[in-house]
């Protein structure tokens, strides 16, 4: 990596910092105590306070208009201002951050350790689609249930999604309460109450959307990229027994509705430019996607490019002082179908799409083991356990494990980048 | 009907009113031209301004707090302080629109007439989530897949239900764009794009809840009827086609979220309060509910009497001025669970309920024809066609057409309440 070419912060813990160096800037909403929650960005481990920022006048015309846009605790109306206040702000953020900046006195007054921090949801989301684009996690998972024909006709003609339950998306951190529910235990007839016992995290990236549309007004495919604001990592934790029993013929519900989880920065998309790529070729007999989801720049640039890493600590393992255990390692570019293919099928019956709302991915497996984003599919539907450095063993999830997604963007001769931590720890059930 | 015992109002139209009788005062958010939205209470024809009768210092105490908290434009507040608030607000209306009122000259100039005013919708509605516990229903659309085992193993256990879109929820008198979306023609193996050939509409009532709880803490059966602020009708616009082709394995998408329609009246709980009745027994060899959804008072009173109907207005018919032709007359004692049972369920796994939240209870068809509450049962999948007295026949709607539903309670001695209407013109694609 030619290291010359890489843009350097007087902020020294940021230059090389795994996540937040100064070519990644991302936006979150983060409060210390006693004090209302407002917009900071990350910068390595520290977070600059914009809005004391902007009160000591280091901003100015649309750069302004951008942090102005990012008070009242929440996103949601500078994501609406779309691409040019994200580039605006990005671009004056870089100067004031970047090694020979002006106001390195009063922007040191706005930062504060991380650590010292709370983090909370991004924006108020007004509506939650959860996709189901990782192609490996429905063929694995459409192989537990049909092993001769795992993906269903419908796959790869269409970007397959669902609504989720907004109330419940909380930001990392967040403890995961074992949900109850009605679960057919097998053998049995007649259903059971009680607490879930195939407790599942599900790996997804998360996608923030900016500017909306209209009632009936689709977003076109060409244009679809603009529509999305930023990035993070989402865990959409499942009951495996409650989600098998319930599904048909509706879809999830209680299965993942009582939290979804999500890492408090948003990566925009903007610094993840550098990390994009062509859409992986379909594979040879694989249908050609219909017009209004087929776009030549977006197929030439339309993927992404980043490790998506999930790691389990048990209770045990924190006791005792051992590693993490790493799950998954695996990338979104097994994403069948494009983030702006997902925006342009999403509107393209007329659905409003408004700022902040957020998408899920759906699980990002890849296609051979170490790969896979969920344990239905590391342990073949509880079959083969998991085995632990500490002795243990896991087919699905025990109370006191917690989950940590991760993901970072690798590329020569640019500044790696990274999304910080979504973590969650189960608590027992009620 | 004993008519002596039913209280009077000053404003004379609301005696006998269809809808809107001194029994009623269902509570919306309305606008006038040039002025903000702010909430109203139907009385008759006319609807009574409760920011003006504040400002008239007609209110105090507890149903002053309640006015209070309608303001804004919309009734999230005032449905999260719960039953106490808008039964001292209800008590008082029934005082001051009463025909012993004592404030009728300052309240009159607080009434406008409705057709002069704007509905929109009452709250803003976090998340929407469509049940499915119309059971004749689901035995007349499970037949046409599985003519001899029409329902799923899970329906007489579960609650089934599943997220909808809370963007695309629009007040009754909003045109319905015909979605475009992919489908899979008769006959075919590859999807064709383009607007929706099979568009039907779904007859629900709408649950508008009140007090929320937290994530994590469920709503006990005994409990859960006092979440509930009101009802509304609701149309599921459904595109038949798109449905087919999308909804395996995740649920319907976008053949449901380009529009759905709802009724701008909030009839509050208390106003259904004389038309509830017991659950309908379930047919010998039902299973008994699981504990968590069993409570006797509700099993007793839970469920509730409303006359539900749905009418059809195609274009020709306006114009030759033919009356509308009647496709459903319904009931929601054809609910297999009793709200009180949809909340519960909703909430076991520690989803957290917020007020504004909206359910519909899914189509409520009766077990015979002439109570199907969406053409696809009344007309099997479109292999019958409705004939009109127009001389057009119908299988799905076409553009132009208009679909009205109404709810009515009539019972002995007490007055007879309507919810209005909720209306719905299709259009063409775009």
């Amino acid at each position: 990596m030619n290291q010359t070419a890489i843009a350097r912060s007087w902020v020294e813990h940021a230059n090389g910092h795994r996540d937040f160096p100064l070519q990644n800037l991302p936006l979150g909403i983060f409060s210390r105590p006693g004090q209302a929650p407002r917009c900071g960005v990350a910068i390595g481990d520290a977070i600059l306070d914009l809005e004391a920022a902007l009160a000591a006048g280091v901003f100015e015309g649309a750069a302004k208009a951008a942090v102005e846009a990012t008070r009242g605790g929440a996103l949601n109306a500078f994501f609406a201002l779309g691409r040019p206040a994200r580039v605006a702000l990005r671009e004056r953020l870089q100067v004031l951050l970047g090694e020979h900046s002006e106001h390195r006195a009063v922007l040191q007054a706005a930062l504060h350790p991380a650590g010292e921090c709370t983090l909370h949801l991004p924006a108020r989301v007004g509506d939650y689609t959860d996709f189901y684009v990782g192609i490996e996690h429905a063929k694995n998972v459409g192989k537990l249930f049909r092993p001769d024909n795992p993906l269903l006709p419908n796959y790869k003609h269409v970007p397959i999604g669902y609504h989720g339950r907004a109330s419940t998306l909380r930001p990392s951190g967040t403890d995961v309460r074992r949900p109850k529910g009605q679960t057919l235990p097998a053998g049995q007839t007649e259903p059971s109450f009680g607490p879930c016992a195939r407790l599942d995290y599900e790996l997804e990236l998360g996608i923030w959307i900016g500017q909306g549309n209209d009632m009936g007004q689709p977003i076109a495919i060409g244009d679809a990229a603009e529509h999305v604001a930023g990035f993070c990592l989402l865990n959409d934790w499942s009951a495996r027994d409650i989600q098998a029993w319930e599904y048909q013929p509706l879809g999830p519900f209680l299965s993942k509705s009582f939290i979804t989880s999500v890492s408090p920065w948003v990566v925009t998309a903007e610094a993840l430019e550098p990390f994009r790529c062509a859409q992986p070729a379909r594979p040879e007999g694989d249908p050609q996607p219909l017009s209004y989801l087929l776009d030549k720049r977006d197929q030439a640039g339309g993927a992404f490019d980043i490790e998506l890493e999930v790691l389990l600590l048990t209770e045990r393992m924190r006791d005792e002082g051992l590693p993490a255990h790493r799950l998954t390692l695996s990338n979104t570019r097994s994403m069948y179908w494009t983030v702006a293919q997902m925006v342009a099928h999403h509107s393209v019956n007329g659905c409003q799409l408004q700022a902040g709302d957020l998408f899920g991915s759906g699980t990002l497996s890849g296609a051979v083991p170490g790969s896979f984003g969920s344990l239905l599919e590391i342990t073949e539907g509880g079959k083969q356990p998991v085995q632990l450095a500490s002795g243990e063993v896991r087919t699905f999830l025990e109370d006191g494990d917690e989950i940590i997604l991760r993901a970072r963007c690798v590329r020569d001769g640019v500044a790696s980048i990274g999304f910080g931590e979504c973590r969650g720890t189960v608590v027992g059930a009620n």
